[in-house]
């Protein structure tokens, strides 16, 4: 893993890029998509991310996704993360920050991984 | 990040799991997933690894692939990571080690990610 400090996106920023298959990524893409992945690539961030994603209704608050065997600060900075990369949006709502998965963001990554295009 | 160690998987192990949407990943799942998308969670690895799919004919050596502003062993550093997340097969013919990409490991992120099922 290289050092390269990784940019923060924005909220389901547009997807880049066709699929590998079809073009070689820019140094540009690829700093951007890298760091979307590098959002995925711990075990407890991919856990919550799921929790999300598969939460009824496609929004999950913090304390609906908190039984992952980390602590509850833990937790608020690995959503803290996969917000930064763009791939959840967020929304208070009273009490509770409420999160869903960015679509956009997540198609965009399936779509540079799709072997069959 | 987590200082976790991620595992070394089977060259093209068989993807693992339905899309995000539908069920919440397992622990041993989400550890075997995350080690896929951090291979891929650096730009100079993530440009290599476009640099081999979208080669022609599907595969290349480090021959072809080797101008993207690091050394050559950090370019074999970068393949042999590939190879261990099980992303990239690799075959030695004559002087050179030829990759291609692992359709069944790369297809199994894609339908984790896809958000259309």
């Amino acid at each position: 893993m290289s050092n390269l400090e990784l940019p923060i996106l924005e909220p389901d920023a547009a997807p880049c890029c066709p699929p590998i298959t079809s073009a070689e990524l820019s140094v540009e893409d690829s700093v951007r998509m890298a760091a979307m992945f590098k959002a995925l690539a711990d075990p407890v961030r991919l856990r919550l991310f799921s929790k999300i994603a598969s939460h009824p209704g496609g929004e999950a608050c913090v304390c609906d996704i908190q039984d992952v065997g980390v602590s509850q600060p833990t937790v608020s900075h690995h959503l803290r993360k996969l917000r930064e990369a763009g791939l959840l949006t967020s929304e208070r709502r009273g009490t509770w920050v409420y999160y869903r998965v960015a679509p956009s963001a997540v198609a965009g990554m399936a779509a540079l991984l799709d072997l069959t295009r």
